[in-house]
């Protein structure tokens, strides 16, 4: 169905139809000039806003609607699981091809409805209109957060261990494979290995239970979600808090079919991990006292937090990495829109 | 200069650069991986989003790019002055067209600021891309109320009045004077009659102080700005408040230049009023009993509100526009963007 056949209020009667209920702290929802939210007393608001683009963040020959979707909201439930943040309320915004069918405009938000569901996230608001380029989702997204207590990027010191949540890499290895491993032997695996791959990179889990226990740890000195690659991550944090991270490639933890694929594929799974991004796990810095202690409540909750390396007091502000018995200096190299 | 000579990175800070200083509500600003924000106790956060597409919403021969930014943000504005809050922080993504020149993007952040210095609103954040498309403007705007005082478009009340504040019809009129009026007798008027219709239609101003009056006056049962033409507006307080609106056409408080302009161009202004949309004004029902105190209170602040109709008991949802004499259903006939 063409969406000039239903209009854009028929069009907005469809989307909201895909979406779950509010709760309680949705004082007015969707419908009037903005909408009201709830916070409880003693919290701060954490806002995060991104956009993507088809062509440049994603495409339809490597994501389908759905999934496409979920991840357009996992982006931003990262970046508020990265401050130690619950997810709350968003508001998402669509620039629309006119020739673009209704049914997967309503797949996309089925995938919305689901990472909401999943997040306790309600969407309170949001505008769509036409447009002569591609497809274009923004979406921002609040989040809650005991005052004074957000996770951020420049707390790191001398002494403390740096490490990262879950596995990295995945998402990078996904698309690979969807670019160039259906013709491989990886495709005759089971359909549980080949979806744990695509899942990295179509439907990447944000972190928020890993950001809750950090934050509930105390010992976590700052903070950043792996969405643009580890190399990139790892500066930002060694930039905002002026010190010299130490990353040893050796303990990276690699998903087990990402390194079977990176092997068939003759490629170097670190290089996903580094220079990848996308994966939405968290790299920080922690207290060395307060280390084990953490990923023993991780383990506990069926999470993973690995030791990585560690931040050192050298005057030079950058990361070093440590691969293969060599020392590097780690440059950056996240994807600049327009390098 | 284009952007690709100082990349992402070197054009957010060109554009932060443009932007001015915070205030003691922002807890962490741009930078991390999201922001965090203070409301006082007592208050709830209201929320909306707009997003502007060139060529759709904006053409470049009809407004410049400060004008531009200026507006980008008024509309949002807007939106938090209709539910009778007040603006305070706002996170803006903008998806760009690769050739696009900097000096641009410079003049549009110089517009946005000077709308936030005029309304004491922060950008907290934001998001850039490229695209292949059209220049694609989003922004989220958070703004503060008192809880349980927002001002919704579903009070209204058979015996209310209706009422609209400041002048309606000045954005479309000025519209049409970049369009047809340049050739035209107005044109060799005086600098400020022309430069006001060019204000209306670039430069509308949000009526937050209008707003926050209404909310203080205890009796404003209905609200609603002028973002798509009051036929469109008064249909929305119709439908959500399950009354009947009668909008008498003589009362509709026009401005002179407008009057003059229309009829040099043998046009009607009501119809600007009534369907041009864009004029950002407010329009609202009121209880009978207290119009007349709060237009005093609108005229101690230099503001003025004007009585257009009533809310009557009719079973039938809708708008009566009482014109000529003549009574008519007055459609939305807002804009459609797949219509």
């Amino acid at each position: 169905m063409k969406i000039r056949e239903i209009g854009e209020f028929g069009l907005i009667d469809k989307l909201v139809g895909r979406l779950g209920p509010g709760d309680e702290s949705v004082v007015v929802g969707i419908g009037d000039d903005a909408a009201v939210t709830a916070y409880a007393s003693g919290t701060h608001v954490v806002t995060t806003t991104d956009m993507l683009v088809e062509g440049v963040h994603f495409r339809t020959d490597t994501i389908d609607d759905r999934s496409l979707g979920y991840k357009s909201l996992a982006v931003s439930i990262s970046d508020i699981a990265a401050m130690g943040a619950r997810p709350r309320h968003a508001v998402i915004s669509l620039a629309i091809p006119v020739e673009m069918d209704v049914e997967r405009l309503e797949d996309l938000y089925a995938g919305v409805a689901d990472i909401c569901a999943e997040f306790a996230t309600v969407v309170v608001g949001g505008d769509i209109t036409k447009t002569s380029g591609p497809l274009v989702i923004s979406v921002t997204l609040l989040g809650e957060i005991e005052a004074g207590r957000a996770l951020l990027r420049s707390g790191a010191k001398p002494g403390d261990l740096l490490f990262v949540t879950g596995t990295v890499g995945g998402s990078a290895a996904g698309l690979d494979y969807l670019e160039h491993g259906r013709t491989t032997a990886f495709a005759t695996r089971g359909e549980a290995e080949v979806g744990q791959l695509l899942q990295f990179h179509q439907r990447p889990r944000p972190q928020v239970v890993a950001g809750r226990l950090l934050l509930e740890s105390g010992a976590c000195t700052s903070l950043n979600d792996v969405s643009d690659g580890l190399a990139s991550e790892c500066n930002e944090i060694a930039k905002l808090s002026g010190v010299r991270l130490e990353l040893d490639a050796e303990q990276l933890p690699l998903h087990d079919g990402v390194r079977q694929y990176a092997a068939l594929r003759e490629l170097d799974p670190v290089q996903w991990a580094l220079f990848g991004g996308e994966d939405y796990q968290l790299v920080g810095t922690i207290q060395p006292t307060e280390a084990q202690r953490t990923e023993a409540l991780f383990a506990k909750n069926s999470l993973s937090l690995t030791v990585i390396g560690r931040v050192t007091a050298e005057q030079s502000v950058g990361v070093t990495l440590h691969y293969a018995g060599q020392a590097h200096e780690l440059k950056p190299k996240g994807y600049n829109h327009f390098g």
